[in-house]
């Protein structure tokens, strides 16, 4: 499993080759095992194979083409639905209409889609995260007829690999990791930490692509904006309203 | 690998072994493989191994015995601090204090938790998940120096098992799974999908220990109760201000 996990690449080109049910079954089921808040499952997994469904949820992850090509795409969402329900049936009261609880019921969500892409990377197959999850969940909402108490909190796309991409870089470990407290970082810090992410090929190219001068530049001038992060704040926590998770 | 994610148990009782320097760069170098929005890895680990820490952590922890039993106990964090102080040495300017920002980090985190534990497990190590991190965080915050852009999402204890527990009970995977659109739950529904849960022993024993008559209410009344759910939303969402995530 270490070498899966060491191994793990987004793959966002796939064959045309199908996912069988047994696969997908036992994908799902590896997931349902990670851990949970007092094994209360605040979760539910949507399950996308139809081609018209992958239609409307693709604008919403900004015509990624994962969604339209891969065979099958999973939507992660923090569900307390099914839990009040449950309450409700058996005389109990719930009081879960407030912020940790659907934090508590994302962490939930979050866990088992990790597991879920370890499953299918372990069986050969692809995934790709899309983040875009965060910023067009009411959309998401809609399409997929998400009711009071549930919210998309991730999407992955599976499908068998149609490429093979280098491993991604990462920052060093001890850039990373702290002992005992947190030792905030000295600009002296800072250089050493990305010195190696700043010297590759990929920045190169990325600031050639993005006209600009600086690595981070390109993160905060072009691919993560104040103004997109404002607007997607926004209407992230009017969604947490709206699904009943700010009542404290 | 499938094993390892299929044989998970939360394990809260360790033996005195310690866990060697190189097994623990092990676990975090499999963690930090995990997919990153951006590859911009918004997270921090704090790795508390000093008995004095412990001490000091426990409480915040409701006093579970893990967090002094077990050798290493590991605080993953929701962390822009680093980044923004990058792009401030770059010339950048960021946009990080907002909402979605924090959500973001946090399933950076989240997902690099999940691989923690599967690397961790895959040596033999058993863990715990500790969801009181999102009740105590400013408690966990000032106990670790966390400076602002920085809160904790999950905290996990590891340690070499001293008990093998049985696998824990999970929903059908039909109740927790849904096709193309998310299907609302009748009491029918709800009554099928708990209806081998509320049928366990150990659904028996926890109605007696708590004395009350579904194990719903067992939830409501006594492990997660609205008024503490309001409490712990109030003091999170306040964290949130606190470290600079809620300028939108």
């Amino acid at each position: 499993m270490i070498d899966t996990i060491l191994n793990h690449r987004t793959i966002r080109k796939y064959t045309s080759e199908n996912i069988s049910d047994n696969d997908l079954e036992d994908i799902l089921n590896a997931g349902i095992r990670a851990s949970t808040t007092g094994n209360m499952q605040l979760y539910s997994i949507i399950v996308t194979r139809d081609e018209e469904m992958k239609e409307k949820l693709a604008p919403f992850h900004f015509n990624q083409p994962m969604v339209k090509n891969a065979p099958i795409v999973l939507t992660f969402c923090a569900d307390f639905n099914r839990f009040n329900k449950w309450c409700e049936a058996r005389d109990a009261k719930p009081g879960y209409d407030n912020f940790l609880s659907f934090y508590t019921a994302s962490v939930d969500a979050l866990l088992v889609a990790q597991n879920v892409t370890l499953a299918a990377e372990e069986k050969g197959f692809g995934i790709c995260y899309l983040g875009t999850t965060n910023y067009m969940a009411q959309q998401i909402i809609d399409t997929l007829n998400l009711p009071k108490g549930v919210v998309p909190v991730t999407t992955i796309t599976i499908g068998v690999p149609n490429e093979s991409p280098e491993l991604t870089d990462r920052l060093p470990l001890d850039g990373i990791v702290h002992f005992e407290e947190y030792n905030d970082y000295s600009v002296e810090d800072i250089n050493r930490v990305y010195e190696e992410k700043e010297a590759l090929p990929l920045t190169k190219q990325l600031l050639d692509e993005n006209k600009k001068e600086t690595l981070a530049q390109v993160f905060t001038d072009n691919r993560y904006t104040k103004e997109n992060n404002i607007t997607f704040s926004n209407a992230l926590l009017k969604v947490l309203e709206d699904q009943g998770f700010m009542n404290q």
